[in-house]
């Protein structure tokens, strides 16, 4: 499974997106603080193999942008549990074997104006093969261009996948990321995709193209916020909010009841949850 | 069900023990804030009817010694959807047919030298019926001799209960209370206990007694601990225990995700969560 062609150029992908965004990120942190890149391997006899790179970054001080960002990569293979294995594409007819590589990122700003913003691209293959991934806004204070922007750079590169990939894209995003006990969305949307049996060289360029469009989408977001001035009370909508995301990711997220459960690195993915958060 | 013999002298208990702990906490509570009593009532053609009392109170400022606290008082019957039915002792017998009554208790207090404590204490009746509940404890700066006094107080009334039952209880609590993905207890225990078939008057004096042990165990943690001066870092370790409290409570606590997937009321199964949380 490990040895499967697509494999290397999937890897160099991700390697170079998440470097990209960490690039981007820090140019636009005005306090002076850098990532910290921490490599992580797998024990040797570890039920699955490979590591990664957690990249974090957390800004402090007046001029903080990214109050607490992490860009983790991604690249490892084993086998499911046969339980497990049942629920995934293609699992059985490989014996559970699998390999997956991803980019997964969430960012919680400094400055309650600028939206908080999730990003994962991710190829698996068992038998069958599939890219999924995504990148969704959570604003504290919602403005409607900002919306409008974010949502038009993604749906570029949905509409070189097929006509209606960005309507089914945006949609199932709505659906993903919604808290039914609060009747709220997380955010104000994006695109999700998930289990994309195109062809390698198809569903490649989707997820190419999103991690390009992921910074055309967000970084001018930053550039044009972060400057606001912002009250207590701005920030206490936002503390409001990043309970609300902690309850979904804790609630519902599949990622994160998966790698809980599955006794996967728990800083890694417990990464996403906000810095701070208030419940009234 | 509804008009078990047993009903309403477990619903006096019930009503009683909140309005104690009610006038205990008020009067350990130095900023003059009291608290707020909000009557809930089932709409008259909900799967479950009844209703109950929620109380809040959240003091501010420098005196204050509550920084969030709920008492709930509930009394509902109705029909188990026959899935769940499935799960509960007697329920099938019953046509899923329940009623249940009980006190929930979770403080947050503004002072980190004082502990944060749950307490809970139920009757559940289908065509079995039996009492559940405890008490835990949840330091943020553990004191050994809080954590003696707490648990020499709850024991009494175990030892009554049965020579064995403060050893089990007490176990029952370390294993629920437990978040396994962290390798940590939520806190320092206290009791747990479920589904204890006595007969009834044998598990009421049980419950009757936690509550009273409850106020025993407790208050004179508040008393001795609320004016111990505090730092920033104290309060930031209260702030990060609280993240771990909300990770317990949103992603294994049974009555939570219960309470959330079968649509009960957000606000009084939330009230559990921190009002303030830190993840770093």
């Amino acid at each position: 499974m490990n040895d499967s062609p697509t494999r290397p150029v999937v890897e160099t992908f991700m390697r170079t997106l998440q470097n990209r965004v960490i690039t981007a990120f820090e140019a636009q942190e005005d306090s002076g603080t850098t990532f910290t890149r921490t490599p992580w391997q797998k024990e040797a006899n570890a039920p699955m193999q490979g590591g990664g790179i957690t990249a974090t970054m957390k800004a402090t001080g007046s001029k903080a942008v990214f109050e607490k960002v992490g860009v983790n990569f991604s690249c490892v293979h084993g086998q499911f549990a046969p339980q497990f294995a049942k629920e995934i594409p293609g699992a059985a007819e490989s014996d559970g074997a699998f390999w997956a590589c991803g980019v997964s990122l969430v960012a919680h700003m400094a400055n309650p104006h600028v939206p908080g913003v999730h990003m994962n691209v991710r190829r698996i293959e068992t038998s069958k093969g599939w890219f999924g991934g995504g990148a969704d806004l959570t604003p504290a204070i919602p403005y409607d261009d900002d919306t409008a922007h974010f949502h038009a750079a993604l749906a570029k590169p949905c509409h070189a996948h097929g006509p209606h990939s960005h309507a089914r894209f945006k949609q199932w995003c709505d659906e993903y990321f919604f808290l039914p006990h609060r009747g709220e969305a997380r955010g104000v949307g994006g695109i999700f995709f998930d289990y994309l049996e195109d062809d390698f060289d198809h569903g490649f360029a989707l997820v190419q193209g999103v991690g390009e469009a992921f910074l055309e989408a967000f970084v001018p977001l930053v550039e044009r916020r972060k400057h606001t001035p912002y009250t207590a009370e701005h920030k206490h909508a936002q503390n409001l909010k990043r309970g609300r995301y902690a309850e979904f990711n804790l609630l519902y997220d599949r990622g994160t009841r998966f790698g809980l459960q599955t006794g996967g690195n728990t800083e890694a993915i417990l990464m996403s949850l906000p810095p701070t958060a208030i419940w009234e």
